[in-house]
């Protein structure tokens, strides 16, 4: 068993059915985020994405109890500042891919100690050659199945790069096996659409509303990788990491031409956090 | 808890960690296949294709440890035909998406009775919406993520049908939620390749050896769906299912200018498993 601290369907006893569909058939949704000083950061907007997306594959999650699990969590955590796993599954059924009965969903709250490290570390990227499916609307939706993305990060690694980028079958840009994408190109602000096969990341909303709190332009559009090179900055944005400069694609070098405006829109994260959260995010 | 018969790591006691990459991330591999008189049909090629799946993705599977499952499950099984599950996932590890160790996989066996009236059941096909994804190795292994199919299989039941049509982004045939497809034409048989986004079912390279058996010509190639509605007879073949006629999509209708040679194609199955299993399947 791993070390993690986690509670399944209201005990931290609970246990997994072996045939529950989330680990026969991936068929279930889940959130990442970083609870600062026990408390979860754009917390509501996680648990009403998680909502939506369980809502989306006709889950029908209860935010009631997965927030009892995010509380039962977080005062037994043994760090302060952890990164809070929940994941939605459909529960137990017979067999069939679409259940004529509605079970009872199960729900996983996990806790591993956040490390402040993550943040604005930054990352050499390959470009993976596993194509984003936007033609599913899995692509656009946080669920269980994330072996493509799995697959692209093996590449990444056996490549000695930090994180692969995924474009989909009309070569757009999507996203990294664990991040959105921005480009920022004089003072205006750029990321792919949803339809390019992009989840809506919590940090990707919260960075196009800093941007227009810091008046730049900011809009969803999408990107070839020739727009990355041509981009003044390149950066990723995730619940974890927050947001990192990218600062090569395949060896050849990305950005670097207005990294203070980068940390100009991690500054009013991490104002958020500071007020928040009474946490101070030291970034080197 | 279901009702299933499950075997878990070695015992009917086994549990799963509620942090399994399986669960966690679909990060993992199964296989279906049926027992008749608590032997695996085709079991061979079944446990060779897991294991090659598994070593796809990374996964070393000991081949022996998912036979020693299979063992146990069908001595304790209520029924002597039953439908076999064997689900392998990477296991337990840190986070991250490429774990930097190799952990022990987690096997699961599980076993629900085997129901003949499966078999030969005509099929009405809806043409699902959701993109099959030829653009990555996923679409030719049979991991867990199914999340694609039960999307698609949600759209046939909403629309009535029995099974929904898999189309990958050039518009070619790939698949239904859970079975190949074959068309049939003047006594050509013909299937998709495995590039167009298609699993190598057992079943499938079953009948392409049968055609050869009969004298009929098969071969792999791609097919549109123009081309299902001109061929003789359109099927289906899965290990749970062996072999359905397809007789509509989008409710126009397909085949029923050959049946006797999908019978045909179904009876060298039959003898394979009378001469195997001691087992006479009846179909109407």
């Amino acid at each position: 068993m791993s070390g993690d601290l986690v509670w399944v369907n209201g005990s931290f006893a609970g246990r997994i059915d072996p045939t529950d569909r989330g680990l026969m058939l991936g068929d279930g949704v889940f959130d990442t985020l970083v609870a600062f000083n026990r408390k979860p950061f754009a917390g509501e907007r996680h648990l009403a994405r998680l909502a939506d997306h369980a809502t989306a594959i006709g889950i029908a999650l209860d935010p009631a109890k997965a927030r009892a699990g995010w509380t039962a969590v977080l005062a037994e955590a043994k760090s302060d500042h952890v990164i809070l796993r929940t994941t939605v599954t459909r529960g137990v059924t017979g067999r069939g891919l679409w259940p004529k009965t509605v079970p009872e969903p199960t729900i996983v709250v996990s806790a591993t100690p956040w490390n402040k490290e993550l943040v604005a570390r930054p990352v050499r990227l390959v470009t993976s050659s596993i194509v984003r499916n936007a033609g599913s609307p899995t692509s656009r939706l946080k669920t269980i199945g994330y072996l493509d993305n799995i697959f692209a990060a093996r590449e990444a690694a056996e490549k000695n790069a930090d994180d692969a980028l995924l474009l989909n079958a009309a070569g757009k840009v999507a996203c990294t096996t664990i991040a959105n994408v921005f480009a920022l190109s004089g003072g205006r602000l750029l990321t792919p659409p949803t339809t390019d096969g992009v989840l809506a990341g919590i940090v990707r909303g919260l960075i196009l509303e800093a941007a227009s709190a810091l008046g730049m332009e900011a809009s969803e559009r999408s990107l070839m990788p020739s727009d990355l090179f041509a981009a003044d900055e390149v950066f990723l944005t995730n619940s974890v990491r927050l947001v990192s400069r990218a600062r090569s694609l395949d060896e050849k070098p990305l950005g670097g031409r207005a990294p203070e405006r980068v940390a100009g829109l991690l500054s009013v994260i991490a104002e958020k956090i500071r007020a928040e959260h009474s946490f101070v995010l030291e970034v080197a």
